[in-house]
């Protein structure tokens, strides 16, 4: 069997995460049982959903736990098979975490799916035509709902999720705007991403200058809002809320790292009748096919052109994590392991 | 034709309202024309929407226009008509604002409405079974969608929405539990309208105190929450949801006076998934009927006995309003005008 390379979570971040939290180790492959494959990882995908797990905190996922190999999603080839369902060879989407093979029992519901690379490359199963985009799908068509001519909003929008969120966006004939890091981010955004317009936030210094520019790129105010970061881009995007919007609140990355970050005009929640919803998607299960064909179509006709930072090899997965809760990622995060 | 004393909205707040904002004047009432009524009051009902619509602010309503009547809901008797489908002697329900008298356009959509005070006395026409009553219904039904066992909390319990909600709660199998101010008023809540629990919020400096209180009344988490005020008990509520819980936002009476109140753990709607609703209940009429019914068979039966706290005269309306917004009524708010 061969060796593995794996990253646990050694200690809990106090305040911000660092690498000093995780610990890289080595040790065997254990024989595959009855059922079991052996997946050699390609790449793994780094998601901001996991620095809320380093916590040991009240979320609505357990804790990572400490000591063990750092949880996420991968994606990989089959290298041995005791399962006649799985051979040597099929590329596969799993939930392998941050170490160089899984050994996976591939009878269990949700641990393994085949995918077809014809026309959508493997890593992007881990990104567009996986978690992050049926996440920008559900928040949108099941929270959202938008109509033809509405203006949808995202922050993060030249992530994995907010890529997503606007090719499927402008599917539906809505405006859609970007809030990104940066003139870079921007300019993808608009021009490759195809959003209508992108506010640069480190542009402003508040959310009230913030919210000045969002109303120049949303003329006619805000119908739906896709929230991944929280604090001043979402109270500035509150202040341009129109009378009976849609928040699907996805993401809050400005609290993971130590105090709550309070929502600073909650009464426009009231005044404007806003629906709000907090979700994960993985507790959606039954809108992953619908979602998935959607966006497997938009990425193979090149309507979705996301865009993908990669790190070189395993050890290198802490730093651009930490990197990624930063805003240094340009795109979808994820490490090349082999 | 008799001689009507008024009260005008004379200039807006500046920070906290004070008597000095209204102005009490007299005049004539003018002649009837064709389809129009007379209607004398009764009793004038005082909400705390109305401290919102004296700022000059964008709101789910027009403000409250300046140097005019002040705008509010009346009860009343018709004491001329000229209009076929009303006599004298009719006891009605209307939108007639801070004065003794109000010529209506009877014809008018939702103008007035004749009511039967058999067996619910004319003032909880504004109270229970009223525009309060049905605002606590559609927060309920509409948005929390309550199941029986579930825990539902509602603050400014002893108040008009409170002691609805309270009740509409508890005929649907649930936990009702009531935030109130003061152990007079808690007493009230538990033994009087029947909520399994009450909280003292005044016991509490802040949030994290009032949270474990909350927790001793609420043992099992809370699936559902009617907020009439925001801040602090918000704040404190937020801390002990459940996951999937919902949140009815209808009032943030924390916030009306000037400096907008944030809320401090917005994470915690991600991470419960929750989902909030704001609403305000005129823009649901399809429901009022339902609502009443039910309401007014809660009344009939003596299972929703509501509290009044009745001002005697127009010229008494500011001060038993500003009371009203610091809390100082203890139960629906009225005027008693003739």
């Amino acid at each position: 069997m061969p060796r593995n390379k794996q990253i646990l979570l050694d200690n809990r971040p106090q305040g911000e995460a660092s690498a000093s939290n995780f610990k890289l180790v080595e040790s065997d492959t254990p024989p595959l049982k009855d059922g079991e494959v052996l997946v050699r990882h390609h790449f793994l995908s780094l998601d901001p959903y996991m620095r809320g797990r380093m916590n040991d905190a009240k979320s609505y996922a357990a804790p990572q736990p400490l000591g063990q190999v750092m949880q996420g999603g991968t994606v990989g080839e089959v290298v041995e098979s005791r399962n006649p369902k799985y051979a040597v060879g099929d590329k596969v989407v799993g939930f392998g975490g941050w170490q160089e093979y899984s050994v996976v029992a591939a009878d269990q519901p949700g641990a393994l799916r085949k995918v077809d690379t014809t026309h959508v490359p493997l890593s992007h199963y881990l990104g567009a035509v996986g978690m992050p985009g049926v996440t920008a799908w559900y928040g949108l068509v099941r929270i959202i709902e938008p109509k033809a001519g509405q203006t949808m909003v995202v922050s993060a929008a030249s992530g994995a999720v907010g890529s997503a969120f606007g090719a499927l966006a402008k599917a539906r004939g809505c405006r859609a705007v970007g809030i990104a890091g940066g003139p870079d981010k921007c300019r993808y955004v608009t021009e490759e991403l195809g959003f209508d317009a992108c506010v640069d936030y480190k542009q402003h210094k508040d959310a009230s200058s913030l919210s000045k520019a969002i109303k120049d790129a949303c003329p006619d105010g805000i119908d739906g809002y896709f929230e991944n970061v929280g604090g001043m881009v979402m109270d500035a995007v509150m202040l341009r809320l129109n009378a009976h919007s849609r928040i699907a609140l996805c993401g809050m990355i400005a609290g993971y790292d130590g105090q709550p970050v309070p929502m600073s005009y909650p009464q426009l929640l009231l005044t404007n009748r806003v629906r709000l919803q907090g979700f994960i998607v993985s507790e959606h299960m039954e809108d992953w096919p619908q979602a998935l064909q959607e966006l497997g179509t938009l990425v193979g006709s090149g309507k979705l052109r996301p865009r993908e930072s990669v790190a070189q090899g395993l050890a290198s997965a802490p730093e651009a994590f930490l990197g990624m809760l930063k805003g240094r990622n340009f795109g979808k995060q994820l490490v090349k392991v082999s």
